[in-house]
C-alpha cells in the first residue's frame, strides 16, 4: 500500500502491509517523526508491557527456570525494530506508555498541548515508536521499562493526562488497566443487586473491578485468588465480602469456591492472564448470568465452545479497553479506597 | 487424574489428562463404550465438521491449490485416534454430529429413547468419539463425513430429536448454527428498533441471524457479502432490507459498505469464518453498539485491542453456541422464510 496523501483517523496511513488492516493487525507501521495533521508525537519515559506479554517473552527466555533478562531485552528491541510498534506475536497483546507531548498536529483533537505529562490509553500493539536508548537502564526482568525513544498517536486514539498529586508510577499502572472497572460498573448496572466474583482479585484489574462492582451496587462481591498469601492481602484491602482460594484453571475448584460463598455468581470477571481459565469463570457463573473476560490470555474458542459444551445461558463479553471516561474513574477508585490504593502500591 | 468414581454432568470423569481440565480443553477423552448413569451413547451416522476446522484442513494438505481429500480424512482419523474426540489442532473448533440414540442410562436426563435420531448441539470438540469404517465413505473434500462410529452425551448436554418432515441433512444443516439467531434475536431485544448489519449474510448462520433480526424487531438489515454472486443469492432471497458487498477483512471498505446504506449498525453479527474481520465490524458499528463474533475464526485480542485501539464504545460478545430453546428457533425461522429455505437447500 502506497502511504496515504491524507491522513486517517484509525492510523490507516502509517500501516506498512501490503493488505489494507488496521495498524493493531498491521505486521509493520511507519514511524517517521514528521506528523500528519492530526497526530501527536510523544517523547517516551516508560513503557508498560501487557502482563501476558510480559510473561510470555520471560518464560520463552527462561533457562532452568531462571529468566534470562538480557535475553528478554534483546527481543523487545527485535520486535520493535521489526514491527515499528511493540506487539508481542505470540499473545498480539502490546501495553501502553508514559511520556511528554512533543509535538501537536494542527488537526488534532485530543485535547493536548506540548509538554504535557500524559499516558496513552491505547495499546502499544497499534502505536508506531522508536526506541533510542536501546532500552540500556531496563534489565529485563520487570514489565515497566525505562526507555528514551518516541511514540505516534492518531486523530482516533486516547492519551490521558497523568495527576500532579499522585506518582506517575501509579498513574500509569492504574490507568494499564483502566477498562475493566469501567466495564464492571456498566454490566453491574444491567443487573439488579448482582453476586459479582472477580477471578484475580488481588491484582490490578482485579481490585478496581471488585471496588467498582462494590460501588455500582453488587449485593456480594466474591474475591478469588490463587493461593493464601493474596487471600491475606486482599482481605486486609477489604475490598470483597467473601475472599476464597482456588486454581482458576480448575473449572471444578473454581465452581465450587464462588458456591460456597451462598451461590454462583450473576457477574463473573476474569482478570487473571493465565489460559485455561474459560471452563472455570462459566461454571462458576449462575444462568442468565454474564462473564467478562479482561485476560488477554482468554481464547475465544475456548470460551465460546466450553459454553455450549456446558449447555450454559451466560453472556460472554470480550474485555473492551474502552469505555468512556474510564481512566477517571478507574483514578477516582484508587483515590477513594484505601484496599485498592495499598494493592497498588506493594506492587510499584 | 483416575478415573472417577461416579459420573459427574460435565464429562469429567471421561477426562485423561493430569490436570483437572473440563473435556473440551482436554487433550485425551475416554471413549470406552459403556456407559456412566447419566450418559448416551449415538451411533453415528454423520459428522459434520465445523467450517473453519474443515478450511484449515483442506488447506494445510492443498499441493498448488487443490486439496488433498486423502490427506484430510487420513488427518481427521489421527486426531480421533489421538484425542477421542474430533477437535482441530489449530482451530481448537469441532462441529456436531447426527445419529441415533443406541443407550440411555438410567440417570439421563436429557429426554431421549433408543432408537431416536438425533443431532447433538455441543461441539465435537468434547464429545467422545470413535470411527469404526476408517471413514470409507468419505472422499475428504466436503465438511459433511458420512461415517460409522459412536459418540457418548454427558449428563449436561444438548441433543435435538431431528423433525421427520425435512430431509436430515438440512436439519443438521440449521441446528449446526443454531445459536447464532437465537443469541441474535435475544439481542436485537435489548435494543429499540436497531439497525442489524450481518456480515456473511448468504451463509447459514448469517441467513437465519439476518430472519431472526428482521422477526425480532430490527428497524433496517444489512446483509454483507463477498462478491456479486452472493449478493444476487441474498437479494432473491429477500432477507435483508439493503444488501452489499465488502471484503469483511478490509476494515475501511466494510465500514464504509454499511455506512452506505444509511448509518453504521447497531448490532453488527459476524458470520464468515475467515480470520481478520474484527476490526471491521468494530468500526461499522455505531457508539453503544453491539458486536457479536460467531465465527471460530476471531481473534480474542484483535477484538479486545482493536477496539481499545479505535477508541471504539461498543459491547463485543462471544458467540455462545447455546441459548435455551435455540435449536426449535432456528427449526421456525427456516419453516417460516422461504428466503432461508432456499439458501440452506442449495448448500445441501
Amino acid at each position: 500500500m502506497s502511504v496515504l496523501a491524507t491522513g486517517d483517523p484509525t492510523g490507516l496511513h502509517r500501516v506498512l502491509d501490503q493488505e489494507v488492516v488496521l495498524p493493531q493487525a498491521a505486521r509493520r507501521l511507519d514511524t517517521r517523526r514528521e506528523l500528519w495533521p492530526d497526530e501527536v508525537r510523544v517523547r517516551v519515559e516508560t513503557l508498560n508491557l501487557d502482563a501476558a506479554s510480559f510473561r510470555q517473552l520471560e518464560e520463552k527466555h527462561s533457562v532452568g527456570g531462571r529468566p534470562d533478562g538480557d535475553a528478554v531485552r534483546r527481543e523487545v528491541l527485535e520486535i520493535v525494530a521489526a514491527r515499528g510498534k511493540m506487539q508481542n506475536p505470540v499473545t498480539g497483546s502490546g501495553g501502553m506508555l508514559i511520556g511528554t507531548v512533543e509535538e501537536v498536529g494542527p488537526e488534532s483533537g485530543l485535547g493536548l498541548r506540548v509538554g504535557d505529562h500524559v499516558a496513552t490509553l491505547v495499546s502499544l500493539s497499534l502505536t508506531p515508536l522508536v526506541i533510542e536508548d536501546g532500552l540500556e537502564r531496563w534489565d529485563g526482568t520487570h514489565e515497566r521499562i525505562p526507555a528514551d525513544g518516541y511514540a505516534i498517536l492518531f486523530g482516533r486514539s486516547i492519551a490521558a493526562k497523568i495527576p500532579d498529586d499522585l506518582p506517575a508510577d501509579l498513574s500509569l499502572s492504574v490507568m494499564d488497566v483502566c477498562g475493566a472497572p469501567a466495564l464492571t460498573a456498566r454490566v453491574v448496572g444491567q443487573y439488579d443487586a448482582p453476586v459479582v466474583a472477580v477471578v484475580g482479585a488481588a491484582g490490578k484489574s482485579g481490585s478496581l473491578s471488585l471496588a467498582a462492582a462494590r460501588r455500582e451496587g453488587a449485593s456480594r462481591t466474591v474475591g478469588v485468588v490463587p493461593h493464601e498469601a493474596e487471600a491475606d492481602l486482599l482481605r486486609e484491602a477489604g475490598l470483597a465480602d467473601a475472599v476464597v482460594v482456588a486454581d482458576a484453571r480448575d473449572p471444578v475448584a473454581l465452581r465450587d469456591a464462588v458456591a460456597s460463598t451462598g451461590s454462583l455468581a450473576d457477574i463473573t470477571v476474569v482478570c487473571v492472564d493465565v489460559p485455561g481459565c474459560e471452563g472455570g469463570a462459566i461454571l462458576a457463573t449462575a444462568d442468565r448470568g454474564t462473564v467478562i473476560f479482561f485476560s488477554m490470555a482468554t481464547s475465544f474458542s475456548a470460551a465460546a465452545l466450553g459454553a455450549e459444551g456446558l449447555a450454559a445461558d451466560v453472556t460472554m463479553l470480550v474485555g473492551n479497553g474502552y469505555t468512556p471516561g474510564h481512566a477517571a474513574y478507574a483514578m477516582e477508585l484508587l483515590r477513594d479506597s484505601d484496599g485498592v490504593r495499598r494493592l497498588f502500591d506493594r506492587r510499584l
